[in-house]
């Protein structure tokens, strides 16, 4: 497995554990050290607590939104590598960097920031036709 | 000085580069490799071709808005580092990432991401009154 490949894998665990609502899970994902995170509409949150504590909350709502990702992007150098996305939240689509760093092997999650894409450019041509009704 | 103070002094540059105006002092401050950029409400950018040349566009227009930096925290590990700070655009607060990578013992910017804060929450003090009457 490449480094892109395994980070790419480690952003498909963030999705999973948002879309599961699995607390211990996201807080496996992120780093211990040096973290920050900005959610959508908010201020920047520095530190491991503030950032699993906005999390608890936001996994543990009973409005939490579904996030569907797509267009991932990774850009690897040395020890860290981020992937870029695209987030489907709710019909709107946000652009979203989700930066890793190895530690002890592992790639974790040192930054996440989503902000929300004023016009999204969709591909004008129209998807092919289904060759099977149903 | 040290990392922070040095990684600090490029984020400075950057904010000066777009006070003036200065397109040919931006894309010194840009890496070669490896970048990304997410202005706000845009998808990302990816690559240095597309990042100069949303900056050129910018930096040229008429329109060009001030934007003053603020609440500036740096996070530096080894040979990379990020400043996330507060930017003001027009009476509006964004949140701002700035990540840098020391190239040859300079600190290029490889990551610039400003999504805007929905609510600034502001010091609930009062500014002192000026001890002087103008």
């Amino acid at each position: 497995m490449t480094d892109a490949d395994a980070i790419l894998a480690a952003n498909a665990a963030y999705y999973r554990a948002f879309a599961t609502g699995d607390f211990a899970a996201m807080s496996r994902i992120w780093a211990i050290d040096g973290v920050s995170c900005v959610h959508p509409g908010w201020p920047a949150l520095i530190g491991r607590a503030p950032i699993l504590e906005s999390y608890r909350s936001i996994l543990h709502s009973a409005n939490r939104v579904r996030i569907a990702q797509r267009d991932e992007t990774a850009i690897v150098a040395g020890e860290e590598g981020r992937v870029l996305c695209v987030e489907i939240v709710e019909g709107a689509a946000l652009a979203a960097t989700n930066w890793y760093r190895r530690v002890e092997g592992a790639w974790r999650m040192i930054h996440h920031q989503a902000s929300p894409i004023a016009v999204l450019v969709e591909d004008p041509e129209p998807p092919p036709r289904s060759p099977t009704l149903n």
